[in-house]
């Protein structure tokens, strides 16, 4: 887990550079990112509405979809904030990185249809499993993307502290432990398991809040976003 | 409402500067507004056309889907080109700015949800007021967003005046209250809430065209689009 | 249809420079043009095989889908490849050049709905004089967007000569003609409609050439795509 | 296929450099390549669960799905892949590369499509083979946008050796005798066609880490990822 030497120099440092250029990984991923966000709401189908049905009622049929559309929109969100600090600190990138990067953008795109899963069948304990295995993969892909980029500083623009890499990591992959709670309760109640769900963004604003103010002065915990 | 103080200087500027850049923030707001102007027309069924049937038959059949993504077309229009006036002025983004960005791009991104709606239902009181409801959750969203960045200079190139920005916050917020009266028309009069709808997009450009010209020489009025 | 003359200077130029970047419309038309295209292949819907169907059969049932695809993917290649030899020469954008940007972005993000309507009636006379008009807003508003932006040297990097404009309209708007003439042709014989939706990109691109080759060594022409 | 001699030199090089300005075509590839990442998705749909089914039967039922997914958001990121590391060399777009350009993304946004083709029909040969058909015509476009970039050293940054080039043209266009491969494998048997497409990606990784390890310092496959 330490951090390893840097590739030895090359010559043409212009076409090094340019080779591992960050651009258009970061643009790719804003575009997948935007993309997901948005097609999130193709899931939320017209409902059929009766003739002179109350607010309450129409708002009714389409809960299950926006309690869906809303706990995936907010998991593509934070997991968008998460990928712009961390390539704020990132100058280059090298072939791993942009794979583990592609990597990292897989189970993000499978997003819609695992929102779609949950609002057809919020109550099954299946459903409510493959969403959490879903949000399990995306958070062990994002933990994977930081430790491997933070890990190199010739990656990097400065190396990162040991104190605010671990911060990082905790960030990324502590989730992958509520989903697989997750999963477990799904089992024996199916609202438990939605309510875990909908709790954990709330957790990762007041983790990040105290990560933020207990920072020292120049370290990378007081920008996480 | 006044100005904040800026938070305390950092050593490491250039680390500083990277982790507070607006770039992605504005990647990613621009991809979610082309997607979702382009999205919209997913909701235009192709007709049944009836063998030998005229052409205005056909574009009847298709009217009420196109009057919704005509409006939302301009709504999402506008909501960009505001995005964009306020852009022009923000040098640095926080966490808050970040996350409040996020909170205006939900409520866009369930527009194309809205106009499916209002194409299926455009004379139900219900469909008109979830489609208002829609409507005001971005105007309050974007007047959240303008009030907040404009009133920390340290996150602007050059602070805005208390004019500037008080125009900045009604062409925001102003739209909600017309909304607002579309919600409690839709009760007695559909079409005169679809009317409001329609009107609202006109008001706004009349009152950016009247703001501009009034404006003093160097005030941010003068550039809004 | 002359040049006319630079609003009187400003004084905080920083300011009126970031006010009038066109960097964002840029970035949204982008975003728009690669949705279109993709989306298209939404419109193209996988066949039913009957069990031992040869090939041939299976792209005989996608065929009309498969054209109206090309025809639409064309027209929208066409149509990104302009905005960007236009906006090559474009330094500065004003609100009138944003909001008529966004009138020829309206037309275009209607392509997919036309592609469906063109691949279900592509026999019917009245589908293909709504994809004819459907294309005549598109070369209207394009050519609007060329005439304005090019009538005024203060938006752009150096001034066209009026040879270049004349050239850059004619491409822009020519098309406009035989879309007319494809929707009085889909009167009579839908087939001959559909060949010169089929025919006018050969048309387009024979007329660049011919445009580049003619042109004077440093005339705008000679870059057109 | 040597290089062919530069276009006689220009006197308003600012002009000329903007008008073969690359930024747009990589802007526009990108969204394109995210999009298309990102629509596949849209082809899983949500399986009909019965009451009490189990993990593994819901699983099952969205398996051909999954399959087709996988295989084609590899296909998708390995040509993304490749056109940043084309596009590394790039200084200048000239037409025809543009037009070539907009010529490969053609296919490539036919992938969702085909995605849909194979999940629904993955034992039918002719399903198998317009899948295959498609992804020949990915690589030969690929080849061909690479040999006429990199054929064109007043394209590039600096010229590519030739060995470089061939080593390149070779990645890019092998696929398509697997694909050939897959196509004629399809009539006998499909489950071999399709574990063709399951395994060609891990070849191309296998081969272009052999090119990158076995590649003298300074040469272009050394950065091909």
């Amino acid at each position: 887990m330490g951090s390893r030497p840097a590739p030895p120099p090359r010559q043409d440092t212009a076409a090094f550079e340019r080779a591992h250029e960050p651009s258009r990984l970061i643009a790719l991923s804003d575009g997948v990112f935007a993309i997901i966000m948005t097609l999130l709401v193709l899931e939320i189908h017209v409902p059929d509405l009766a003739d002179g049905q109350s607010l309450e009622d129409a708002l009714r049929e389409v809960r299950p979809s926006f309690v869906a559309f809303l706990i995936s929109f907010v998991v593509v969100a934070i997991s968008w904030a998460g990928h712009r600090d961390l390539f704020a600190h990132v100058r280059r990138v090298d072939r791993a990185l942009v794979w583990l990067n592609l990597l990292y953008l897989l189970p993000l795109s499978l997003v819609p249809f695992g929102a779609a899963l949950l609002a057809r069948y919020e109550d099954e304990t299946v459903s409510l499993q493959l969403y959490g295995f879903m949000l399990m993969a995306i958070a062990g892909a994002r933990l994977w993307v930081w430790h491997y980029a933070t890990g190199r500083p010739y990656l990097l623009f400065a190396p990162l502290d040991a104190e605010s890499r671990r911060s990082g990591m905790a960030i990324a992959g502590a989730p992958a432990l509520g989903y697989g709670l997750a999963i477990v309760l799904a089992e024996y109640s199916p609202t438990l398991a939605l309510l875990v769900f909908v709790l954990l963004p709330a957790g990762y604003f007041v983790a990040v809040w105290r990560l933020r103010s207990s920072a020292p002065p120049e370290a990378a915990e007081g920008d996480f976003t």
